[in-house]
């Protein structure tokens, strides 16, 4: 269920350049500058929504890569406009879904090094479940919170996306 | 994989817990009714923190629930203090935690019907991936965004919880 789990955090991903549509109009109506919105956090030291993009758009690249047996594509972090992360966010989903479903396979026997974590490494299922699902559905949410705490007309459904129903 | 995800939803749930003792401790220190806390939210439109504590159990149960075939518990809505929340928690703990692996076996052939979406179903698959897991982590970064935005003292470790390193 690797290439499953990727792809739907993709998606959920992909939902953000909606909420930019949002947090544009929304900063017109007010007549503000949008950068009061890109730079709004939760807190005085927690990072700004441009961060919790970034890090959105590193999880998925890095489960995409890692748990395919790929290299990570480098994405600098000098994002500073709603055009710049929308470009940033486009460059991941592209990444994440040129990776196949077969590149997948073995993952349950690959391990991931995560930077902070000297001498030490994940198993594959690990990392999807404790460190892929969790960080990209965080600070997803997070932009999310942002976006609501400052006014921004964002709501459960902007956050699920479309749904795969079947009719009963 | 349906077992593993369900089971990491409840880990993650779990940890809450230990948020609820910083929240307590904060209202503390800073002689405060922690029910401001609990009521908090990000928006005078958005659920308070209770809500989100009950919807972020609400997902794990029912995950727990439909996709291993089994009939859902009820738990009502009436928790008021921490007390009540913790012991909401650990109900869905013990609910979730008593289903065995061996049950979610045909969790892909099964469907769940959704309130609020009348004449549809969704496919087991779909249900894991666009429901348990997006909402979970929803409800409980809430949880978490509420008391980072009061002061409590979360950080992004209190969210991942415990991760299975290997020593490489």
């Amino acid at each position: 269920m690797y290439y499953e789990v990727v792809s739907q955090c993709t998606q959920s991903l992909r939902l953000l350049d909606g909420w930019l549509d949002k947090a544009v109009a929304f900063a017109e109506a007010k007549n503000i500058d949008v950068d009061s919105l890109l730079n709004g956090r939760l807190a005085p030291d927690m990072k700004p929504l441009i961060y919790q993009v970034q890090s959105a758009c590193d999880y998925v690249k890095a489960a995409a890569a890692w748990l395919s047996g790929q290299t990570l594509p480098k994405h600098e972090d000098n994002e500073t406009t709603v055009e710049e992360l929308r470009a940033r966010i486009r460059k991941t989903v592209d990444f994440a879904e040129s990776v196949p479903q077969t590149k997948y396979q073995g993952a349950d026997g690959r391990t991931v090094k995560l930077s902070w974590a000297q001498g030490k490494v994940m198993g594959g299922k690990d990392y999807l479940l404790q460190m892929t699902i969790p960080n990209v559905y965080f600070h997803i949410a997070m932009v999310y919170a942002v976006l609501r705490s400052s006014g921004v007309d964002v709501g459960k459904m902007d956050f699920l996306g479309t749904l795969n129903f079947i009719e009963a």
